[in-house]
């Protein structure tokens, strides 16, 4: 059965986000006050054959420590659901 | 009241993700089968100062629009919850 898994990868508290800082600059001179911090990670979808959503899971949460994300700055989370989506390019097997 | 916004910036159907395509070739080199296709998006926190939710989303899907999309290629979905966490980084006001 083909799952949906979303990860969100985020960077530890402490770690510095000089792209988070870049944003909320460019929040405050357009103008915006009460934006005090930006933080940005990346969100990745996955879509994952798996006989169930517990075995997608694992696998997604093994992807995440091995290549999705950097275990020294980055913290992940997983939430799988069932596609409903079809896959979104053409030619992808 | 500070709340805060969760923004899911995913890049529209049809249009090329090279980073994904990446990450898929890095998941069959190490041996997964199973996940046929990968799409990288990017997840952005941020804490506003709002009187209320609403008038909070409003501002984030403002920014959305303004700063933290390409409207060409990509779309944005938006999250406010009330801020239970504190600012993560030290000398931010």
């Amino acid at each position: 059965m083909l799952y949906k898994a979303e990860v969100k990868v985020t960077l530890k508290k402490g770690v510095l986000d000089p792209q988070g800082s870049a944003v909320e600059g460019a929040v405050k001179s357009l103008g915006y006050t009460g934006v005090p911090q930006v933080r940005i990670g990346k969100y990745i979808e996955l879509w994952v054959e798996a006989e169930n959503a517990e075995q997608a899971a694992d696998l997604v949460n093994e992807l995440g420590r091995k290549i999705l994300s950097n275990p020294i700055t980055e913290t992940f989370t997983v939430t799988v659901t069932e596609s409903a989506d079809r896959l979104v390019q053409t030619g992808v097997k």
